[in-house]
């Protein structure tokens, strides 16, 4: 997180400026939250630009609870199937989760090359009346981040995992049915996730959904139809604004983005193979670069070195192993330069 | 919240000790995190002596979602019939959510008499094969408490919304199929859920249930099914070790509370019918001190008087109107002479 938020949030902590009180004790029904969650709607759609057609929702349970959420307001009782696009490990937790609620097919699975990469043109196929065409914008696990929006019919409602890569350039959410994250790596922290939906899907919601998971319940009552977290709203509403101002805007992170993780697959390109980047060229992301090392003892000796020059959190996701450098938003372009001058300096040392 | 336990927070808060960045920042599945954890599950364990019997489980979605979850992990597919005592507004809105799920039947509701009142023995009956029986220990927005559980037989989970009254008072958990309360009363900030299952409970869960919905996935994955919140975690642990070590325990807790709570019922019953208590003696809660004035202008201008002595919050429920004095654990002592003496005099001015 920006330090200057963190600092903020600090300063306000024991007591809210105006409420006697900290953040976290007020009601969330106290104006002066519900003035900060509508601020935080809104600077989401400032930086994004999204229009009325959208609700901006608060969510607790994750994206997990997401993956449930999707099919059984978008699939339950339609009679119609859901598509799935998988380029890693999120996609496919998101798959079983929507095989539970209705028929749902996976169109495209990159697992046989241990998802390194991205669809091509003429991949996958589409049906007319899918109930909507789910994709993870940016496999976390994995490190392969779509670039643009994958094609998809007008009549298919498009649906995205960006948990990873919200917030890190612009989007153009005209072209979405329903995009959301959970915050805890770009928004916020952990314990809010942003839905944005369009509005004319909720009319798909079941009634006799359970209440938390309608979607309708959470737009017609602005995301207070139950108590929110209203401490990872405040924040997240905070770090909103410092993209706004003190970034600039989503195009100024987008280039901070990719100076950041171009300067690590340089490293990569240029190390003579000994740095293996896990995905293809293509489908590389702005926010977690995935490498392997000649061996596991190299491996673990690069985990250790690291260590020392504080560069922590670099060991891959258990799953795929290897290392993960996740060099999110808030990553500064410094801390970035020390990680690749230590890899340049290990893969001499090592190579 | 205790202002101890909101300095610490700040005092920690752009640095974790020892972490070298935020505990918004850090990963849940960092050993530092899933320690804080651990930790906050341990001092509940030891504040409410739960035994190896039950799970403690830190969930998102409030309240609200457990509505849903318990119906669907404990009825759900049972052919059973879930029972409930229905002594104020969140039981009923509890009921509606299991009627989803399967068969559930209000044994006892209150509505006629407004939820002034608590079952007298031989008020309802609960069958011998019940998939549960629920009841709300404390209804928050009519100010009614049980002092005891309610009978049950021992063949029937008894199962409890304490939201508003957990941490209040010693508990004997083993009298409990499961207890579960959001944290924003007692136990911490908005955003986690503690739900405490007895766990020959789990084996009822259909797998077919939403992966988050289903309690068996957070107990097995000890609260890390998924990111859990860590923040409120953190919080929550810091206020469990207050009521432990700067409190000393639960019956210390329960002192304080009883003794906050007739300050404010004294001044109700010397008021020569000015003030008029919602609750009937008996059911009087500890939490939340609900009473009428004569009318609808001298309740207005209560309010307005009470503000310019930095009482606020004393608007009952728009559901029921009237005054609400919330008076959760970390209210001092003085708060509560503060808003007697207030009533006292506004009494005699306009009595
Ligand atoms: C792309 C993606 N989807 C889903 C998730 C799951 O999020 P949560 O743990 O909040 O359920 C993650 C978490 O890392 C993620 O990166
Ligand atoms: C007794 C009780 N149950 C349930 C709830 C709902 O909690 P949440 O808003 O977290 O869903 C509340 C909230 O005030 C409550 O007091
Ligand atoms: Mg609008
Ligand atoms: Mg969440
Ligand atoms: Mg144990
Ligand atoms: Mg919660």
């Amino acid at each position: 997180m920006p330090l200057s938020v963190l600092e903020e949030v600090r300063d306000e902590l024991v007591c809210y400026p105006g409420a006697g009180a900290s953040i976290m004790e007020i009601s969330h029904r106290d104006k002066r939250f519900v003035d900060l969650l509508h601020e935080a709607q809104a600077t989401l759609r400032q930086l994004l630009g999204i229009s009325d057609d959208y609700e901006v929702l608060f969510l607790q349970g994750g994206a997990a609870l997401q993956f449930s959420m999707i099919p059984a307001n978008l699939l339950r009782g339609t009679g119609k199937t859901a598509q799935y696009l998988l380029t890693g490990s999120w996609g496919k937790k998101a798959i079983k989760e929507a095989k539970k609620e209705g028929d749902a097919l996976s169109i495209y699975d990159a697992g046989e090359t241990n998802y390194d990469r991205l669809p091509a043109a003429g991949d996958y196929q589409v049906a007319d009346d899918a109930a909507y065409l789910y994709y993870c914008s940016n496999e976390t696990i994995q490190g392969v981040q779509f670039t643009d929006e994958p094609a998809c019919p007008d009549s298919v409602p498009l649906v995205s995992d960006a948990s990873s890569d919200f917030l890190c350039r612009p989007l153009d959410i005209s072209k979405y049915g329903l995009l959301y994250a959970c915050a805890q790596k770009n928004a916020g922290p952990a314990g809010v996730t942003v839905a944005i939906v369009r509005k004319d899907l909720l009319q798909r919601s079941p009634a006799d959904l359970p209440g938390y998971l309608n979607y309708n319940n959470h737009a017609e009552a602005d995301s207070e139809w139950n108590t929110p977290p209203t401490f990872a709203i405040y924040v997240l509403g905070k770090i909103a604004k410092w993209l706004r101002d003190d970034i600039g805007g989503l195009d100024a992170m987008l280039q901070q983005n990719q100076q950041k993780s171009q300067t690590l697959y340089q490293v990569i390109d240029q190390s003579n193979g000994f740095y293996r980047g896990h995905a293809q060229t293509e489908a590389r992301s702005l926010m977690n670069v995935t490498f392997n090392l000649p061996n596991d003892d190299l491996q673990a000796s690069f985990i250790a070195e690291a260590a020392k020059h504080d560069l922590a959190a670099l060991k891959g996701h258990r799953s795929v192993g290897g290392i993960r450098a996740s060099i999110y938003n808030a990553m500064p372009v410094e801390g970035v330069n020390t990680l690749a001058s230590f890899m340049k300096d290990f893969a001499k040392a090592n190579g």
